[in-house]
């Protein structure tokens, strides 16, 4: 079970949400993530141990390089959370478009 | 505009995402945020003021009372960001579907 806590954390800094935009359209290594970014490959790799033991990302062992990719595990359940608050604010939304709805009826009787 | 560092900072705290949790439920006061949990008042208000910072949520004045609900725009800002990580793990299981679909068919294919 991922921890929410390090998960939001680490999601708290521009470089590492760049880290993860990079990863959403696939795998990378570190020397791939470090390079549009004007930052040392230690700095990125820091990041990237933040990242995975955050649940975030997965990286496995291809020879030399260590690829790394999102973890869906991680990012489900972050979005799990937020789903919540964007099911009540839609909620909201619906009961704002039922008021309206009624006062537009309302209206329509006034209307000799 | 909502600063994605703050909001993502802001929900890296346990009671912070408590007192969000509430407030999917509908707006609340100080004293009633602060009831369920083990906590002085000062430190719900400070709680209260991070996530107000961070555009999470608003405060209105309701005579000595300031009731809090979600700030639509903050969450909405948060959740579009993550979208784009929930959408790109989606295509990532398309993709999976789509050749464990093919490996089915060409198994049903070998059957004599």
């Amino acid at each position: 079970m991922p921890n929410l806590d390090t998960a939001f954390s680490a999601l708290a800094d521009p470089i590492r949400r760049a880290i993860l935009a990079r990863l959403a359209s696939g795998e990378a290594t570190v020397m791939e993530l470090a390079e549009p970014f004007e930052v040392t490959q230690p700095a990125i790799s820091r990041h990237l141990k933040v990242l995975e033991s955050a649940g975030l990302i997965i990286r496995r062992v291809d020879g030399t390089k260590r690829p790394c990719r999102l973890a869906p595990a991680g990012i489900d359940a972050v979005d799990r959370w937020l789903a919540m608050l964007r099911e009540a604010l839609a909620k909201n939304y619906d009961r704002l478009d039922e008021v309206l709805a009624v006062m537009k009826s309302e209206e329509r009787k006034d209307v000799p």
